[in-house]
């Protein structure tokens, strides 16, 4: 039987320097913790470099696991590579992923400087099931390979390409060269969601500003068109996860009737 | 000039002990924290109890403030009174909310067992944006009071009834008593929310499940209809808070065209 690794074990503390950005920049890895973001690696191939599991968990998920080599660690040694207040026992290292904007692409959303690591995987994991074929995130947004962001995503990081690009401006203007029109989310925006069908089912890249601030104004001046969700109540507004649900529900709706 | 209170003084411990649910529910008061939610509270009448704030948040709010007497507090007695990382220096002291379902209701969130406080605000405050005249946090749900919650909500706590009711079938049966259609947002439900409208332009409670495990087949069976968010990626769900988003603006929009 192989006895588990322990905390000061050379490769378990290898892959915990890997809850650092630097580190994970550099060494182009990153950790996928907890077993929707492990079935999720597994399925991308060549993603996944190891699988870390505690013998309990190596067991409970021998299923997803299938034929994946294993690398038993203890308890301890789990909890300092999970990001989780309670680790599942499932730890993947995994390479970063490469992708471009797929061709032919009817649903994208593009994040500027989206700074909270589960606002960014909650709205990727959202683009996913509306069927989005890709998330970009623009301008100085969080890393999405960040260990909140990457649970937040509940796997949705590994099922759509999610690509970064440091200027804003340059990705609104590949999301126009894809075809698609550009749809800035503005609090402020001069279309009604809700009477826009025609124009949300066309091919629409939405363009979502930071938690905090929203879109600055030049930026939200790029897109085709800005749209406003309406407030009814008294809220003044809503936050970014729950706007980008509204929006890309919208557009994934339209499109179906359209 | 008034010298700002220090973390050591026993009014400021009093309201400090308010962190705890314990407390609050023996006392009925709770904190709101920040300018959104000192806001909302002072909104209410005979909501605030007494505000804190530093010196500079108090010049800074000053607009906000009006005529309301506030109690100066130091940066590190304002650290202890707020949930912040970085707190904006104003924290009010609030008496727990009245209310009941209003006459008329359209619209109303159900949260069958949430957990996450951060979740329930959110909630709480798309509810408010999407035109729900009350949301009614039933079975064994975190408290509305929460800091945490509080601070999700932005405010909204202040602007809509926020109800509890420990069984959850009670608050099925109340909102049918209110003249609601029961609606259960259900991954596997019956109903497509995209061929819905006529159903959803009645006036609707949904019901939401708890964010880990959803809806209990049996309370999910109490509904009128059980509806799901189609899913059109490889996703297999939605958070809670975006579901509750995509559902509460799906009725919304129903409304105002049916």
């Amino acid at each position: 039987m192989t006895v588990p690794l322990t905390a000061g074990n050379a490769r378990v503390k290898e892959a915990r320097k890997l809850s650092r950005r630097s580190v994970r920049t550099e060494r182009r890895l990153f950790l996928a913790d907890g077993p929707k973001a492990v079935e999720g690696a597994l399925s991308v191939p060549g993603c996944v470099a190891e699988v870390f599991a505690t013998p309990v968990a190596a067991e409970e998920y021998a299923g997803l696991l299938g034929a994946t080599p294993v690398t038993l660690v203890d308890d301890r040694a789990m909890s300092g590579l999970s990001d989780s207040v309670h680790p599942a026992g499932l730890v993947a290292v995994c390479r970063f992923l490469e992708g471009e904007l797929p061709p032919a692409l009817r649903l994208l959303s593009i994040c500027a400087d989206v700074r909270d690591p589960g606002n960014a995987g909650t709205v990727i994991r959202t683009s996913d099931a509306a069927g989005a074929g890709a998330v970009l995130l623009a301008g100085d947004s969080v890393d999405p390979y960040n260990p909140k962001t990457v649970r937040a995503t509940v796997g949705s990081l590994f099922h759509l390409p999610v690509l970064l690009e440091r200027d804003p401006a340059a990705a609104v203007r590949a999301a126009r060269e894809a075809g698609l029109t550009v749809l800035a989310a503005d609090g402020g925006g001069e279309v009604d969601l809700f009477a826009a069908d025609e124009l949300l089912a066309r091919p629409t890249a939405w363009l979502f500003g930071n938690e905090a601030w929203g879109l600055p104004a030049e930026l939200a001046a790029l897109a085709d068109h800005r749209v406003r969700i309406p407030i009814l109540g008294v809220a003044e507004s809503l936050n970014l996860a729950t706007a980008a649900a509204v929006c890309l529900y919208a557009s994934a709706r339209a499109m179906m009737s359209g």
